[in-house]
């Protein structure tokens, strides 16, 4: 199987975090988002170890909860010692709720509004993470009514193609994000940030794209970060105490991903960053890698009941499932590979190649195409997406007026509930 | 202006079915769905009015309510004598809780639960629209046990290829939806239904596919379907009551789609349709059309205030806005054309080339590129996205706990709301 939390009991079902799926599909309800918190929680210790054995205390982890963000996730993350990276209010209010301290906060985003910023430091946010200039002047503007002096990093874009699909590459020159190094916009911003009122200016923060397998990628975004932090020690004369270098590293959707070894990799990352600043003569400020996907995603099935099996003679087999695009927009927006196995009977033979298809009114909603189950799917089977935890309840919509699923969590073999089934009357709630 | 429902006031500022766009941002906030209920009913009446014109009575209209789905729209198209397509158990409940009479609802979908056909039976639903087999043996039992017999359609796939783009392509014969003429097996589960207890077919629905302009298309399906009618009459001796055609008819996103005239188009069908049923001897039955995006489409718009632009020298613009995939993911799942306007300064020279991007912390989050806007755009700015009134609203989700934008409504200059905007209480409602 594709991850260890995921196995077969003596019933012939699928189990996942060592309870019987098809048990909780029943219990809940499908569609139905489970999350395996002891392996949210393992993977969180793999980086919070690596960072302190490389990098030493002078280190942290942010946990990018637009991944998968709801009140009981930030409760996980903050006592596995990571902050957290929020990209909204909605994500501040629901870390605030959820009891995290938000001086450990990092506020992302390519626009965050006037009223986000005023919320946010209201709400005692550690770090805005700015993206742009007239950004930078509304904090300065917002904190100087507020009295306050707020910290905040500057995003660089390091114009790294790390050769991931469009869609997810973030760390290019041609981007909506951060400010370009190469077209010396980086360094321009950091000169007027400096000179503002209100803000103190705190370090650099880049992110190169997303579902990343080569870590010399990072190797090569961090020298490149290093030597304009150098640049502007000695042009500028600011030392900047953080870099903060992002997220991306990928996960395994399907058995042809490669795994990923975070340890060696930041082992790999740390050994090369003590090299440069010794060459670059300046001192290694604090490293913060800011992992969310690689937390969550394998954290994390969904369940669905199976309705029909179409087999259309010369063309193609379609098993539809109770949910769809609603739930997992993934292989709609950017055909996202995920492994698909019945609950019901993992070890059948999967005997056919058919298409997964949601119930939604659109052709294009599909769960994946060119897999395999048994050639006997029945209405009512139970069919397990595997490696879902991030950016599928994240990205849910209502399409089709469709409630969101609930999420469960599982830990040490206890299920519980972490969100609510929305229900009809939750469709309907702003409706005049 | 692509719809006569936009102007320009004497403040320089965009007029959308007469009011103000500018003082409708500050007034509600961005980013705001606003629609404009005249127009929706004048876009009912263009196809009530031609649908009685050309095929008398024995005819009929459906508003595709997954094009936007809230209880306001149903009360609207309900005045305006459209029955409706509803495609869940939230979309029953929404018509439901607006007041609209479910006998005059048709139940699409090509995969609903034993809960959804529950559900929709205790309510009075019209029609089930069957997808396959299995789902028409479900709705023989649930009817049975509940002692009603339950009126049906069967959806077939004609096998026509709209060349519309494959996401939005669904009356092939390879389609998750429908059985297949082509294959026998639209024919072999009309027979099946026919020998089913608590089942009474009533007669067939196809859909060709979405966003299409060219009228023969709808001719060469009506041709498919009548010439299946007559098979089964002939066959079977089964005459079919309801024919429905399903919807599909393009909307002008930007300047370079055709207008299409729907009064032309029903006449040329129902002619064509008038004399094929004569050459095959049949009745004519029923005829529904079911038209979502072109009601509502051009009925919406889409406010956003401008946070940054961010010029890369040698690389592109960037227009950032205050929304993004979360409220409009149509850029990013198939590459929809949108025009984009600035709302306070509509008459402006737009002499820059740019993108439009979204606040969301993903690259694909942009909402048009390639359009031309001022060079000068400044945070605060108003801009509107026009044509949004299909599939934006419907579609959204709190990704990046984002809230949902409320949907405000014109109706003779006066402006209410439809649907309440998601507050931060809202987004962490069901989190436990």
């Amino acid at each position: 199987m594709i991850c260890e939390n995921l196995g077969v009991n003596s019933l012939g079902h699928l189990t996942f975090a060592g309870l019987d799926t098809v048990e909780l599909a029943e219990k809940y309800g499908t569609p139905l988002y489970v999350m395996d918190e002891n392996r949210i929680r393992h993977n969180c210790r793999v980086y919070v170890n690596a960072m302190k054995k490389y990098f030493g205390e002078n280190a942290g982890c942010l946990y990018a909860s637009k991944a998968c963000s709801f009140k009981k996730l930030y409760e996980i993350v903050g006592e596995e010692g990571f902050g957290t990276d929020v990209v909204s209010s909605g994500e501040v209010y629901t870390a605030l709720k959820a009891g995290f301290p938000l001086e450990n906060a990092f506020f992302h985003s390519n626009n965050k509004t006037d009223e986000d910023i005023a919320f946010a430091i209201d709400n005692g946010i550690g770090y805005f993470v700015c993206d742009n200039i007239e950004e930078v002047n509304a904090i300065s503007e917002i904190a100087a009514e507020k009295g306050v002096t707020q910290k905040v990093l500057l995003r660089l874009t390091p114009g790294i193609d790390p050769h991931t699909y469009e869609a997810v590459n973030t760390g290019k020159v041609d981007s909506k994000f951060g400010s370009a190094i190469e077209t010396g916009q980086g360094f321009e911003i950091t000169k007027l940030t400096l000179g503002l009122k209100n803000i103190k200016l705190c370090g650099f923060h880049c992110h190169i794209g997303s579902q990343i397998f080569d870590s010399e990628i990072y190797i090569r975004g961090s020298e490149i970060m290093l030597e304009f932090i150098a640049k502007v020690k000695k042009e500028l004369g600011f030392t900047a105490e953080i870099l903060d270098l992002g997220g991306g590293y990928g996960v395994r959707y399907i058995e042809a991903n490669p795994y990923i070894d975070i340890d060696k990799n930041i082992a790999l990352l740390a050994d090369f960053m003590k090299k440069t600043v010794a060459q670059l003569g300046i001192e290694m400020p604090k490293i913060y890698l800011e992992p969310g996907r690689s937390i969550v995603a394998d954290a994390g099935i969904t369940l669905y009941t199976a309705g029909t099996l179409k087999k259309i003679p010369g063309y193609k087999n379609y098993v539809s499932i109770d949910g769809g695009m609603a739930d997992n927009p993934r292989y709609a927006l950017y055909g996202s590979y995920y492994s698909v196995v019945s609950a019901s009977r993992p070890e059948a033979e999967c005997d056919m190649l058919c298409t997964l298809a949601g119930r939604c009114c659109e052709s294009g909603d599909l769960i994946q195409e060119n897999i395999r189950l048994p050639h006997d799917i029945k209405r009512g089977e139970k069919i397990a997406v595997l490696t879902t935890g991030a950016y599928n309840y994240s990205m849910s919509s209502n399409y089709n007026r469709l409630g969101k699923p609930a999420v469960i969590m599982i830990k040490d073999k206890e299920d519980f509930i972490a969100v609510k089934r929305e229900t009809l009357e939750d469709i309907i709630r702003n409706d005049m």
